[in-house]
C-alpha cells in the first residue's frame, strides 16, 4: 500500500471507532444524539486520533486501550468547532461545507451538543478502565493528559485569549500564545496519550509534547496560509475570513513567503525529533510532511 | 455543635476545597479564571459536595482523595447554571442575587467559562489518581459515574428535554423524565461516588443511587414549591418564573398540597433507606429532613 490507501485505510479505521462510540439514538433526548453525531460525522482529517493512533503504535502499543481515548480527542476537537461557530462567538454558518451544527438544530442546542460532545468525550476515555489488560495507573496518566491539554491551559485557555484579542491588532508573543494553546496543545495531547499509554517513559512523553507543539504551529500557521490561497470549494468554509475580520495571523504578521518556510521548517524539526528516536514509524514520518503540503 | 453548626462547619470546609482547587488567576488567559471563579464562588448551598462528602464518611471513607471529587462535582452543577442563564437558554440576568456570568464578562465568555469550568471539573476530579494510598480503580469507577450522570444519560440530557418541551404543556411521564435527569442523576453521582470512593460494594451503591434518586426528586420539585410561595429576596433569583413561561412543573401537574406532601413522603422513604442501611450518619439524615422545610 502506498501512503494515501495507508492514511485512507486509517481513516476508515477511525471513522468506525468514532460510529461505534457514539450513543444510539433513542430516549426523549434523542435529539442531542442527532446533534452529536451530526457534528462528529461531518468528515475532516482526523488529524489527532491519527496522530494518537500512530504515536501509540511507534511505542508497540498495540491494545484496545487506546480507542476510547481516540474517540474522545476527535470527540473534544469537535465539541470546540461547535462551540466556535456559535453567534457569540464566530458566528459561522458553515463548516467543511455544510451548515452549522446551531443552524440546523438552533443556538440552544448548538450549546447543549458542544457540552454534550465534551462531556461524552469523558465518559468515553473513562470506558479504558473497563478494557482487558489496561493499566489503570496509564489510563489515569492520559487522563490527566487529555483533561490538562483541552483545558484553560490548553485549547480552552489559548480560545479564549483568540476571542478577548479579537477585532485589534495583537503582538507576536500573544499570536504565539494562542497558537500554542489552541492548536498546538490538543495535538500534544494526541500524542503524549498514544505515548503514556504503549508504555512510554517520562522524559519520552517530554520529547513527544515538543514534537507535537511544532507539529500543531506547523499546522495552524498552514491554515492562515490556506484562507489567503485556497479556494472556498476546496475548504468547505470562506476564505479571506481572517482579513475581513481584521485579524493578525501568522501571514499578516510575517508575510506569506516566511510563513509557507517557517511551516517547512516547523515540520522539518519534528520530523527530525521523531528520527532521533530509536522506535521507527514510516507513516508518522509521511503524515507530518503531507501536512506541509496539503490544501485543506 | 447542633445540626445548623455542623452544617456551617462543612459548608466552610468545601468553600476552602473550592477555593484550593480553583485556578490561580494569572496568563494571558486571566480573565476565564477570574469568569470562573465569579460563578463557582457566588455562593449557594454546596449540596452536592455536601452529600458526597457525608455518603463516604457514612462508609468510612477518610482520605483526602474525595476532595477533588468534591470540587469536581460543584464545577459540573456551577457549569450547567452558567450555561442555562445563556441568552439562548433561559436568559436570565441574576442568579444568587448577583449578576449572571455572561452578563458581567459578555456572552462569549459565558459559553466558554461554562466550558471551562466543565473540563476544569475532570481536570480536578483527575487530580485524584496522584492522591497518596488512591485506589486506582475506585478512582476509575467514581470517574465513570461522575462522568455519565453529567452527560446525556444524566444532567444534559435532562437539560436537553427541558429546552425542547419548553413552551408548551407536557405530560407527567416527560417531566419525571426531566426531573430524574435533569436534576436527580447530579445528586446520585454525588452519592455514588462518595460510596464509590469509600469502598462500598455494588449493590450498596445501586441502593444509595436509588435513595439518592428520591433525595433529587424531592429537592426539584421543593423548588417548583418555593417558586410560587418564596420570595425575590430570600431566593435571590425572581419567583413565578414558572408561570410566566408558561412551564408544567409539579406545582401545576398536581397541585401545591400534593407537590408538599410527596415531597414529605420521598424524603421520608430516602430517611427510611438510610436507616436500613448498618452504617449511621445522623448528620445526614438531619440533612435530608431540611431539605423539605428549606426556603431557597
Amino acid at each position: 500500500m502506498n501512503f494515501n490507501e495507508e492514511r485512507q485505510k486509517r481513516t476508515e479505521y477511525i471513522e468506525e471507532i468514532l460510529k461505534r462510540y457514539l450513543p444510539k439514538k433513542e430516549g426523549y433526548q434523542k435529539i442531542i444524539m442527532e446533534a452529536m453525531e451530526y457534528s462528529l460525522m461531518a468528515g475532516g482529517k482526523r488529524l489527532r486520533p491519527m496522530l494518537m493512533l500512530e504515536t501509540y503504535r511507534l511505542f508497540g502499543g498495540e491494545k484496545k486501550v487506546i480507542e476510547p481515548f481516540m474517540a474522545a480527542i476527535e470527540m473534544i476537537h469537535t465539541y470546540s468547532l461547535v462551540h466556535d461557530d456559535l453567534p457569540a462567538m464566530d458566528n459561522d454558518e458553515y463548516r467543511r461545507g455544510r451548515k452549522t451544527t446551531h443552524i440546523v438544530y438552533g443556538e440552544d442546542m448548538g450549546i447543549l451538543a458542544g457540552d454534550a460532545l465534551l462531556n461524552y468525550a469523558f465518559e468515553t476515555a473513562a470506558l479504558a478502565f473497563d478494557e482487558e489488560d489496561a493499566d489503570c495507573a496509564k489510563v489515569g496518566k492520559a487522563f490527566q493528559v487529555l483533561a490538562r491539554k483541552s483545558g484553560i491551559y490548553g485549547m480552552i485557555g489559548g480560545q479564549v485569549v483568540d476571542v478577548k484579542e479579537s477585532g485589534h491588532a495583537v503582538s507576536g508573543e500573544v499570536l504565539d500564545f494562542i497558537y500554542r494553546l489552541k492548536t498546538s496543545a490538543l495535538i500534544e495531547a494526541s500524542m503524549m496519550v498514544g505515548a503514556i499509554l504503549a508504555g512510554a517513559d517520562e522524559e519520552v512523553v517530554g520529547t513527544i509534547e515538543e514534537i507535537a507543539g511544532k507539529i500543531g504551529l506547523a499546522f495552524q500557521i498552514q491554515d492562515d496560509i490556506l484562507d489567503v490561497t485556497g479556494t472556498t470549494e476546496t475548504l468547505g468554509k470562506p476564505v479571506h475570513s481572517d482579513e475581513k475580520n481584521e485579524k493578525t495571523t501568522y501571514v499578516t504578521w510575517k508575510g506569506i513567503e516566511k510563513a509557507k518556510d517557517d511551516v517547512a521548517a516547523m515540520t522539518k524539526e519534528a520530523v527530525d525529533g521523531l528520527e532521533k528516536l530509536p522506535e521507527k514509524d514510516g507513516f508518522l514520518r509521511e503524515l507530518l510532511i503531507s501536512l506541509i503540503s496539503r490544501e485543506k
